[in-house]
Parts: structure tokens; C-alpha cells; sequence
């Protein structure tokens, strides 16, 4: 398919209004239980400086902060570069809703060059995609939609759980734009989200639950990106705490040939 | 000693100007290669926030993007509340020197609850601290002299290496600052950016490199930091993937009984 014409480029399309100023609006499409998937909020805020006339460089940083909930609709982002250099470029991101912050959010661009490489952590390792099941989109929200899940571990076959047990918080997961869509950095910037919240997993309870801030690195240039296409990414998940309402959560996404592609973490809240 | 008097609180005293409006300064004693520490950067930034009578909560989360070498001397820092809900307040920040930006950040803060909590990532293993020399700190810069480390493994004793080898970017090394401190979250901030950039771990060359964006999660109450005082910590430093310039690279840091008090990521750049 033409780039462009997928729903991930329709949910995050940017109409410029100025210099650094865009508007968008939320898509029935990533609608997750309140609000937008933050995935396609984190995608948008990075779109927004990718068109920008300014941009130059690969997209290495994106931190995205959740301030309040987005209600369906109209929203501006408006873009403003702080500071350009030789080598980096930085971004400071805010989305609006009339005129209220809703997002704040960072990214850092930079000149990569093929200098020395290394590449010390390995992929999970993983049965073959073609084996695993689809995960249900039953009583799921929209989002979930927009996405090919099919666990190697960590699965949400029986969420919410009644067993009463604490159960591990990792998930190793082949993950997927649905339909398929060639990876790029707009897409990537919301894969980096659509692991479930931790919580999910280890506890099994169905609560009140939100990220609140989401950084991601990318370690793909867009030379890259191009010749990887679009193909299914085996992603792990993870949480070390939870703790007196907050708790952290990992993410590392690899291709097939165990290329790590992005990384990074996310803060998330939960109710009790 | 009472706190106020310790060095890390002198390099990160702020005069305030006005509302979110603080100024500082570099300081001599936490100088780097060029430039201070990014810690005590981060650290003052964090400051900014505590010492806002708008704050409310524990910080929870700490981006902070270095966007160009600080120069010593004076700088100012601004403080922005971009959003404030029950739950959480997000701060935008940023560190100018003769109003041109040189670092800019958020900070989200929480309203903690005693609720449901768990602990499944545990602190690596390691000898007690008592066994365990004290880094050299002969020709390193200024701010390393501010911290005792004693590294359980990957050590810095032979930096830079001539033996032409790639060795693990994994270090495990009990940190703590020098003289010793109360831990809050400004020594907290500073802390989790104390670890070495992995690739003089992992090459083992000298060379130009420096951290472009941190993110440090924070996962103890000023409660419990008040009741945990003066310690070191476990610490322990990895990286996944150094590529064409920038290298990843997650920090986490436990008490000496095994409590995660802070853990995050940053992103490098290197230059060859």
C-alpha cells in the first residue's frame, strides 16, 4: 500500500497552520477505554517535527509526557526548535486541546554516521511467528485493532485473571501494524507503546491504569528503515517495580534477523 | 552533616528571580571533560522544581536533554507548571546561559498512595562493599573525586585499554557520594547519571562522547528517602546497542537491602 494512505497516517495527519503550529485530530481508530492510544499521541508529536522545513537527521530521542486526558476531537501541536547543532537537534513538542496542555514531549534528532558498531544484546529468543495465535480482539479496545499481537510468552488470553496470583511481568511478543504498513519512525514511535501496561500482566486486575511519560530511542536511520520495509517486530516487555501506585515498564523491539530497532521505557500509573 | 552543607548542594543553589525563574552555576567541584557533569545539571534542574511552592508530590519521573556544552559560570533556569491534576504535575524546564538554551527538561511529580506494590526485578548479587577497592580517580575529571566507586565488575582500572577488545558493557559497582549524604532526589538525579558512558567500558577508547538525553524514573517517597538517609548504592549499568554514533544505555539503583530506589536510561553520542 502507498504510503500515506494507511490509518496510522490518517490518525496522525498534521495540517500546518505556521511555523511550528499543526493541527490534527484524534481517530475513531486508536480510540483506546479513555482518550487516544498514547502510542498514536507519541506518533503524531513526532510527526510533527518530521514535516517540520527545519528537521534534519534521524530521530534518536522521543519523550513523551501525559498530562491529561485527550478528549475526542481537534487538537494543535505546536513545535519549537530549542536548540541545532553540528551533530544534534532538539525538540520541544506541546499538544493542545483549547489551549490546555494535554502532551508535553521532547525529541532528539542527529547526524548518524557508519562509524563503530556493536551490538552486545541478543533478541529473545522465539518459536516462529507462523506458530503462535492471534491474540482475541474481543472486548479490547479499538486500538488493539490496528495491531497483529501474537505472544511467545507474557500473553493476554485470560485477562482480567481471577486466580488471585502474581504472575511474571514480561512479555516476549511478535508485534505488527494491521493491515501492514512499512516501518518508519511515526510507526515506531507508537509500537514503542503498544506493549499492554504491566500491571495488566502481574496482577491480572482489571483498574483504573495510564501511562504518564514514554521515552523511546531509536537505533534505525530512515536508510535503514527503508530497506527494512514492513515486516513483524519481536518485542519484550518488562517491569522491575510497582510501587505505591507508580510502576516503570521496558520495551525493546527487534526485526526478525534480530536487528534491535528501538528501546526504551515508560512511567505508568495505577489506581490501587 | 546538615544538609545544605554538602557540595552537591552548593553546585546546585538557586537564587530565585521570580516566579520560575531561578539562577545558578556551574561549580568547580563537579566539572567534567567539558563542561559539568550532566548529573548536576540534572540535579539543579530537578531542584527548580522542588523548590517551587507550586510543587506538589514526589517526582516521579526526570528527562533531561543536553542540548549543548554549558560553559562555567552563571546560568539561569527556567520553570514552567504545563499542566496540574490530582494525580500528577508536569514541568517543563529549561537551562540558558546568556539566553541561549543549553538543556532542556520535564519532571512529572505524583501523589504516591500505600497500595498494592511488587518487586519482581532483584538487585544483582555482589560482595559486601567492605572487600571492594575505591576507583583511582588519578587523571579523571573533577566530578568523579564527589562520588566513592567501587565496582563489583566492569571497573574502569585499565581505561583506556590497548588490548583491541570489545569487553561487556555491564558494570555492577556500589556508588555513593563523597563525602557521604543523605539521599534525596537531587543526589538521586545526579546519581543515576554517575555511571560512565558504556563505551569506555565496552571499547575501552578515549575518545569524544557525551550523554544527549536522560531519563531517570524515581521509585521511593521523600518518606522513605528520609528514612533511608545516608547509603550507598547498588548500581548497575548496561547498554544494548551502540550504532552509528549513539549508544543506549539503562542505569538501576538499589539500596544495600535490595530496594530499587531509581532506574532510567540515556542516550549517548560518540564520535568515531
Amino acid at each position: 500500500m502507498p504510503l500515506g494512505s494507511h490509518t496510522l497516517d490518517e490518525a496522525t495527519q498534521l495540517v500546518e497552520l505556521g511555523e511550528g503550529w499543526h493541527a490534527g485530530a484524534t481517530h475513531a481508530a486508536y480510540a483506546n477505554m479513555a482518550g487516544p492510544f498514547g502510542g498514536v499521541t507519541a506518533a503524531a508529536l513526532l510527526r510533527a517535527v518530521l514535516v517540520d522545513p527545519r528537521q534534519a537527521g534521524d530521530p534518536i530521542a522521543l519523550t513523551v509526557n501525559f498530562c491529561g486526558a485527550i478528549a475526542d476531537g481537534d487538537f494543535e501541536i505546536e513545535t519549537k526548535l530549542r536548540r541545532s547543532g553540528k551533530i544534534t537537534q532538539h525538540w520541544s513538542m506541546e499538544l493542545k486541546q483549547q489551549g490546555v496542555v494535554c502532551t508535553t514531549a521532547s525529541a532528539v534528532c542527529g547526524a548518524r554516521k557508519p562509524v563503530w558498531s556493536h551490538y552486545p544484546i541478543k533478541a529473545p529468543s522465539a518459536p516462529p511467528r507462523g506458530v503462535l495465535h492471534e491474540m482475541s480482539k474481543d472486548a479490547r479496545p479499538q486500538w488493539t485493532r490496528r495491531y497483529s499481537f501474537r505472544f511467545v510468552e507474557g500473553g493476554l488470553d485470560n485477562y482480567p485473571r481471577s486466580d488471585g496470583l502474581i504472575h511474571s511481568a514480561r512479555t516476549v511478543a511478535y508485534i505488527q501494524d494491521e493491515p501492514e504498513r512499512p516501518l518508519d519512525f511515526v510507526s515506531l514511535a507508537a509500537l514503542s507503546d503498544a506493549f499492554f501496561v504491566r500491571i495488566m500482566h502481574a496482577r491480572g486486575t482489571f483498574q483504573p491504569m495510564a501511562t504518564i511519560s514514554l521515552t523511546t530511542y531509536f537505533h534505525v536511520g530512515a536508510n535503514e528503515l527503508d530497506t527494512i520495509g514492513a515486516t513483524p517486530l519481536l518485542g519484550e516487555a518488562d517491569a522491575a517495580i510497582f510501587h505505591n501506585g507508580f510502576a516503570d515498564q521496558s520495551c525493546a523491539l527487534w526485526t526478525l534477523d534480530g536487528r534491535l530497532v528501538a528501546n526504551g521505557v515508560q512511567i505508568t500509573w495505577y489506581k490501587e
